[in-house]
């Protein structure tokens, strides 16, 4: 059966030996650091989801492919059931984990991925759309996690790729081999791909004929030669690094989101591993459709769950704080429902209208505009969402002392008892919903948010290319009953 | 066959004597005064479509009450294909008049009714709901138009209506008589009843034991003994009573929105024809049922269609100016296609999620969260656009001299000079685009839509009432393993 | 002394005899068409408030220019005092009107003509300003009300006027000839044009070396040869007209904001009147000093009387309806102050901030920053206030009978039942209230708040152009004791 | 001279001995922990500026109190020009520390007790006010530091003080002795009170006549017996308390922003330094005329020098990467410079509109209109310009790895590269700069922000009490010609 279970999840990676630094040191167990373990929990949770009759049904689907149930996240939506079913699981792992599920990134490259193979073969002979279903169904059958990777650090926008005076600002192609390909260059604010058990590699962006060698798609395993992962290092690693103990934190398992610079460092990619390479009309179409897909998935998805975990801190505090019937709390609650309803509404939208592309390749991508509206207000709704949050949270979401003064005989009794609300919840619980609210109105997610799938302004380009305004003239001519020009 | 043709209405129309007044005098003629016309137009708009095979499918549909194809406008929805139907046909309805088709009011007492009226039998035995669907099968085969009217005069809000001094101004049965009732009162803000076949009334709000004889619902023909038509008057009013020619004004045809007072004074109604006497703790749920119904309409649906004609305007505007490569237009432009979207997602999504309600009577109403969130967000998206529309349309929208000026052969050369724009479109397309915009921008429709099915405090009220919190919380408890209670 | 009473004011208007067209026909007489009346009334009000003790300090001042106390209208600037008296004065003629002092634009273009040709005399040898101040004495002595003129037609905005194949969409210099000039064009949404004693007219943009016929700027008196003023006409317009008593309307007197275009076709300009002729690169300036006086008036100070009506109608409508303890209106009617009370601020602060432009000028404009600041604002903000008071308002605003109902015996009896909220104010009262909020949230001023002083894109841009950010670098740079480049 | 050095200062917090713990641990010496470290170089830059000759004006005053030359931060203001360099100090302040200065609320707190203590005596014939006064005397000629503290744990908001079963909940008088007064209690959130010399206590709310125990307010040093102080410690604190180099941080000198809880365990406060104890009319006013000054001080004042950081910040990433001439970025720095110049508007409006409360006190104290506004205004303000700063800085922001990698031979060279976006400033700067824009854009200012000087809904709550809307109605009963009710 195609479905590993989590403690198969785990022993698999265990064998792999990636080169990872984080906080000036290299990581040298993915397990004992905490940061690192943080990655691995999410993505075993996926696993363990998947084996559970509760969650059967979102987590897993048939694919015909391999003819097998599989991990959802591995499959490729072939109608618009599945993208609506593929939109409500992004909401369900968010929720349940209260940061990224990791192998959401790959999941869309493999749509972008298996819809402009398709085409190049078709336009040019090429055969990189069976060489990719080999991949697929090889991902499929193992149940592997794959970690995607897009963002390059680039240089001075003003200028283009092929000018700016260090050529690696962009992954380049350096070689093209008989076997393979050897690329150079760096992807950063990559999402757990270190303890993913491949990467899948898109260009950044459209390239011209002179930029050819920057139009390249591949994946390759982690560990392999030549990749090194330099980790983010925030407040928040600090903080589970020097934690007693780890319910003392925000998140304790699942932490929020950790990312990595991947460097390149000529780094060898067998040919049965590429899946562009060179054809630079098509980078564009492939970074277009990762994210069309993407989009829906940062737009509509995922941060309905996250808000469901904020809506539900802040629920709680207004209970704990014997405020259920004050009017303006119950308004901003109500506000954060319906930023979080306006979202899903858009998401299943995209879902619902989605589409072929290109019509014939079987592949269903999500609606553009839609996709591309939900991402746009969702960024503005989540910030929205966190503020209201820090207001009803209020200033101990911030000022709160340590969880360690629970165990502090010196001042636990102070603490138990000014931080009660005069409620009869634990202080401990108060607290913890508390830090649970620091860790997203003081936490990374809000700028995250912006960037995940494009920052606005993609969305924004994006719309205006695709926007058509012919119908809505019309009814202006219909309904004045203007004269044609002469 | 069960649909009228536009003639046929036309006529069917004539034969209606209601007592109107209008700006002081008594409107002897509908289809003479040119402000009850539009009424007539907009109506009838809607017969001619439902003869047209390109719009067939979304006007028309099969009613198995009559096992006939009956006019859209006359029937209750039995699924959530049937709501999404719903939905498209108020846009469309909207982006083709550029104002209100007069029929949806009516039609979504239907759905109030036949859901509320098979309740109160269900539950108290009455006979409401074979008495209802006797009217409906009548209403179909006749296909006839039939007005709501729900909102009233009503007192000081901070007192309850028993306490009012004058009892009327909640319409109130006087007189409970063997073969009908009496009733005594008026409705407010009533939309295009005098056109209209029939006037189905709702009740305005819950009542208590005591406000009994506030607990009405009925149906009555248009013209009926005791009924008065006192017709809103308007600026917009005046323009058109003036005009020389149509063609001068901002919706030559349609108009902008046409209302009246309609005062009941000792006014009979047939048993036969009301659904509702009495059983007060039923009125509640019919105004909920017809909130509920009437915030995906107000909300998704026919504003989507409004902003199609307001898109179109500023799109040509645009043109004219030659300005299609500003960024900050095409911004704005994009703005308001996002506001859009967003309303026709929340739309969709109201009626994609649409329940039966009751459970087993056949009804399917859409969604309460999301139909109440799509009014919400709708109400603001709708007074953005207009602000954008009136940046976009530049001064001129609300400066624009008579099109009179145009036939004005002292200063009709000066006017096609200086308002072309040096474009080669007729001055006489862009002036008319420029009115467009002015009957929206300064317009009636703004005001209309916060209170079209009720202004926003309503939806936030009911959304509070139907919001749980459970999930969230659990999910939160879950998250940090937070200790039970002792 | 240098003030009129009404008196001598309508005396002098009887005096113009200006060639006017409104709705396709020639306005005769100025006093007894209803539209331009309004427009002497509003300024007659100017001359009014001048005589009455109780405004004396707003309305008038001393003017060291003829040494005698002047009306502020006629008044630039020569320290903050004086720039915040002035926006004081805005304020006050506004709330006192509930519509434009039609004074204001002349006033503003007096500040701009000031300074600049103070600047051109200083750099080229020119002798404008002497010229000018002559002018002004004579304003001042005369006590004149002088209309502004800026907005042109334009052509196609993808070309420079240069280019545009009809070169009258801008005004042109067509002769210069040895006692004056000859201009020939159009100036738009020119407000109160007609029943003022002079205009005085500006470039509309910047000018390059080979569009020098285009930098001009003159007085002339209302009614020159050659001059035609076509009126806009409006649903507003309409109404007025047809009105039987004109309290019936929402602003009885002042009426809405009456705007002309404002043809020139050969007009001679006498060398005394023209103050910039062909020093293209003082176009920009004066258009520039313009806006910057312009944007104070329209940003923080007219909008804010006008905000003023509007909530004091808004607060009207809660008392009547009895709801002075419902949380969620006076929230809404809190925010109305706030947005009212943050114009205000900005608008002193641009006062407060005011400087001598340019240096040695003895001209006070308002700060650049705060000034620009203060009109973003308010447009947006002045579209949320008519939402508001829409939302507050209810349906009634925009679904009003005629008050003409009142006096109809045969339905005078229901409306005053029927729209008296079971309040005891008289019902009139009531109807008149909802006209004046119909006259703001269904008017025009939502679309002219946008547009006076320039869209909001010209705001954004002159802000691009005049903030600098070394201050704030400077603070990150020592913050982080960042390293020099080397 | 009445004017501290910095090392003077250094010398004197040596002294102090409070009880502090911090992470589950007694913090045993303030400068060596590096988290409360940040509090005395807070402070002890107001003691260099005050020093500067360049800061001279902002940071220092004649007091006729003492006749000597003071620091402003114990300066109550005499007039509205004292205000106006008040909230101009708060901005100085702010901007170059990138955090708070400890001493505001103590200096918020002493207007709010020299007004009310001065109001006290005159009504009931106490002696608070020259007790109060001879307290600030004190204060002023040792030029101590002094931090404020008002807000409490509390029990339930839904039921009273009296009624809470831990009546500590509120900091209560537990007994009136002949020397002194004996409290128990906790205040929560206080900023920076360890590492001031003296801690000024207010009451949390108004308080009933029963509740008059809870009525009062004092001065104690730091230190007192009985006195704990159990800081926060967020992600921040942990980062801090871990790096290698302060320099690695986003504000390496002065931190976030540092509070505590204050327990009070029977606390003896000599009679001298009791400025209000029982008279439970007068708690109310307290906090009134606190939350009056100090909305101007977190509304107008701190947060602009707080946005001209993050400005300064955007403004360099935006140079670094090469997009000065991108529009939308471009666009996105102008909506921060309208934000922050509105709230330095208001905060100026609320000072130069400042008045003497009570009359007659000689203490003044801003509008209380404008102060609310501009606290109002400043906390959306805030929100937004944290997101457009996420939005223009980047994912880098939230996924940078730590400064430490600089200096690892293994990746430093990846580093310097991939992070350079092919720029000549030195990677260095840029990390650094991306590691500010973390502090604010995740970190714990946003939250903080709403709460400082009271949530949102305490600013429209006093709002909804001093605002009259008499001038406004009067404005519409005159444009309309109103009706006396009879």
């Amino acid at each position: 059966m195609a479905l590993m279970t989590p403690e198969q999840f785990e022993e698999s990676v265990k064998q792999l030996k990636p080169r990872v630094f984080m906080n000036g040191k290299r990581v040298e167990n993915l397990f004992e650091n905490r940061n690192t373990r943080t990655v691995i929990e999410s993505n075993k949770a996926s696993y363990r989801w998947a084996q559970d009759p509760r969650y059967r049904d979102i987590m897993t689907c048939h694919s015909p492919l391999v003819d097998e149930r599989v991990n959802r996240y591995t499959y490729v939506c072939a109608n618009t059931e599945d993208l609506v079913k593929k939109a409500e699981a992004g909401t369900f792992t968010a929720e349940m984990l209260g940061t990224c599920i990791y192998r959401c990134v790959g999941l869309d490259a493999f749509h972008a991925l298996a819809s402009t193979t398709w085409e190049m073969d078709r336009d040019l002979g090429t055969e990189y759309h069976p060489r990719f279903l080999e991949y697929l169904r090889m991902v499929q059958k193992k149940d592997l996690s794959v970690a995607g990777a897009l963002t390059e650090p680039r240089g001075s926008r003003s200028k283009k790729t092929i000018d700016w005076p260090d050529p690696y600002l962009s992954l380049k192609v350096m070689e093209r081999k008989k076997d393979g390909i050897v690329v150079r260059g760096a992807k950063i604010n990559i999402s757990g791909a270190y303890a993913s058990h491949e990467l899948l590699v898109l260009p950044q962006s459209s390239h011209s004929e002179v930029e050819k060698d920057y139009a390249v798609a591949f994946a390759t395993p982690t560990g392999a030669d030549g990749i090194t992962y330099i980790c983010q290092y925030s407040p928040y690693s600090a903080e589970r690094d020097q934690a007693t103990d780890l319910e003392e934190l925000g998140n304790p398992v699942f932490g929020q989101r950790e990312t990595a610079m991947v460097i390149f460092d000529d780094v060898f990619v067998p040919w049965e591993r590429v899946f562009h390479c060179g054809e630079n009309k098509y980078s564009g179409k492939i970074v277009a459709r990762f994210g069309r897909t993407h989009r829906m998935t940062c737009g509509g998805t995922c941060k309905v769950g996250f808000m469901n975990q904020i809506i539900g801190a802040s629920k709680l505090v207004q209970e704990y704080k014997g405020l259920e019937k004050v009017p303006h709390i119950n308004e901003q609650l109500t506000e954060m429902v319906v930023l979080r309803e306006t979202g899903r509404a858009c998401g299943l939208a995209a879902a619902n209208k989605g589409s072929e592309e290109p019509p014939g390749s079987g592949v269903f991508l999500p609606d553009e505009v839609m996709g591309n509206v939900s991402k746009l207000n969702i960024c503005n709704a989540f910030w929205r969402v966190l503020a209201l949050a820090g207001d009803i949270g209020g200033g101990l979401v911030v000022t709160m002392p340590s969880m360690k003064e629970l165990k502090n005989p010196e001042v636990k009794g102070f603490v138990e008892e000014f931080y009660s609300f005069g409620s009869d919840e634990p202080t401990e619980n108060i607290m913890k919903v508390h830090k649970l609210l620091q860790n997203w109105t003081a936490g990374q997610h809000g700028v995250a948010t912006w960037h995940g799938a494009g920052p606005v302004m993609a969305q924004k380009i994006m719309l205006q290319r695709v926007i058509k305004y012919d119908h809505e003239k019309e009814l202006v001519r219909n309904t004045l009953n203007l004269k044609k020009k002469e």
